[in-house]
């Protein structure tokens, strides 16, 4: 039955913890920890008629978990049409048609498709690497473009954000903790007020490798609360238990 | 033995992972697991002439621990007659008046004193509250100057900080996780480019209460590490092993 749906190189994961199947290749992109974390991170929006953006969606992995926790539309957008294609097609695998949208489009040519001052929730993971003549990049156009600004820069990216947003709505980021300082300064440059942080560890004696940010369009200034770190991995290498209860579920 | 050192309503306390005998008073502020965390944070500096300064020194601790791991002088600043009173007898008590000198003077005032531009290391511990018409300050005027803006503001240490170090020099703060982004603000509008960040977690599961910074004068911008977290107490109450070994040794 799930033959119709896949293209030749083509697999379904599953995560466990949401029964969500998402088409995947090792030829692009695949979705990682970064993105299951993003989901959790975002809050659950309840509202039936809420508004909620998926910007640089990739293969559809953030906006999928998030399915499972806001009620309302989620509307995803991805400039590489192989994977905005996978990522439609993980809609119709999952029946999420009537919840979520993806828009095969450059973020920065939303006018017309989404409305400004008109979404609750964005939901990004960026680029994380600047795209510099000396960075060692992917020869694989999909790793590369993924991973590095060479579509959309940060700025691009928070700058659309802060336009998509109404006053009051919120903004997640995964992002890269030695740029953080970068994304807040970006943020506070387009009217979004930082809020809430979380980072994450590789192991509880690494330095954080991931970090969480969470900002409020047309907030006020000051007081960022610093969220309970995350520890990926036990010393052993197994995961801790809450990721395991995010990638499995309690029940695991 | 000990009774001619003290006054009335004094006592000594011993840090005992380093032996420091430090002379407190209930009636003024008293060291806390802060001094502790930022003596330990800040590099241990073996050059033998080195210069390091440590602003709101308070009745001295954050100095008399950095004493065991740092070679060179040690200049400590209070603006508090008595609490630098008390520093001055806690350097007696531990035979440190070669190594370490107390001055009872208000950091705005050191020309003349330190020179600009000579400093390898300054730490500082500086009032963690805005001095604001409607903060609630402690009626005991010792507690409510180390606690609150009211004789220095934040911005008057990183500007001192920045003046007295060289061009390399590196400077520690421990400081409130919701004031940090001021802090960095703060820093690198005086020269002062933030480089590593160390968060501090009540317990494991709670948001941050404490952070550690370090910068650099006159570094390059971008790049912050965030070193692993630093949990205090287990989920029953009971500090971590590495607060336990912090306080008491390894030898406890």
């Amino acid at each position: 039955m799930h033959e119709d749906i896949l293209l030749s190189n083509e697999r379904i994961d599953q995560l466990y913890s949401s029964k969500i199947k998402i088409i995947q290749s090792s030829e692009v992109f695949s979705f990682s920890i970064d993105a299951v974390l993003l989901a959790d991170f975002a809050d659950s929006l309840k509202k039936k008629n809420s508004k909620i953006v998926d910007l640089c969606a990739g293969n559809g992995a953030v906006g999928l978990f998030l399915s499972q926790k806001v009620n309302g539309k989620i509307i995803q957008v991805e400039i590489q049409k192989r994977l905005a294609d996978m990522a439609r097609r993980s809609i119709l695998l999952n029946n999420l048609e009537d919840k979520i949208t993806i828009l095969n489009e450059d973020l920065n040519n939303l006018q017309g498709l989404i409305s400004k001052d008109s979404v609750d929730m964005v939901v990004c993971n960026p680029p994380y690497f600047a795209n510099l003549e000396t960075s060692k990049k992917n020869p694989n156009q999909y790793y590369a473009i993924a991973r590095h600004e060479i579509k959309v820069t940060l700025e691009q990216v928070i700058e659309v954000t802060s336009g998509l947003l109404k006053f009051g709505g919120k903004a997640n980021f995964v992002y890269r903790p030695d740029r953080l300082l970068e994304m807040l300064d970006l943020m506070r440059k387009h009217n979004i007020a930082p809020k809430k942080i979380q980072l994450v560890y590789p192991k509880k004696d690494k330095e954080a490798n991931i970090v969480l940010v969470q900002g409020i369009k047309a907030g006020k200034d000051g007081g960022i609360r610093y969220l309970p770190p995350i520890i990926v991995s036990e010393d052993n290498g197994k995961y801790t238990n809450v990721i395991e209860e995010l990638l499995y579920g309690k029940g695991k």
